[in-house]
């Protein structure tokens, strides 16, 4: 990660870098069993999902909102 | 509803109009029983969630992901 990532919160591909992403989302994209499934589009779409600044907390929450959210759209 | 709304799909306070929603989402909307709780705020939420072009496509599904987005964001 570069100064410009941490400033920016996205690097020159335009996708978020750590620095902009919510608490225990980078977590769980960086987990093993599932940083091959968390693509850039699930990144952004889960990044937008907040209610007047109400988001998951957590890794754990975060990914009980990813699989059901996944449940929902790829089937 | 006038004809610039079914044009720019939004009316001049800028929500959503019914021409500009998914198939469901509507309808859930007008539902007597949710339409008190599901907010501007909601609406917006809910249309942006999609993934690679996929959404939920019916009331149902669309309440399902509601339901569910509430119990994490309204706590």
């Amino acid at each position: 990660m570069t100064v410009i990532d941490l400033l920016t919160g996205v690097d020159f591909a335009g996708e978020q870098t750590e620095a902009s992403l919510p608490p225990g989302l980078a977590e769980l994209r960086a987990d093993a069993e599932y940083k091959h499934e968390i693509t850039p589009e699930w990144m952004d779409l889960l990044s937008k999902i907040q209610l007047q600044g109400s988001r998951p907390q957590s890794k754990r929450e975060w990914l009980e909102l990813y699989l059901h959210l996944k449940r929902i759209l790829e089937k």
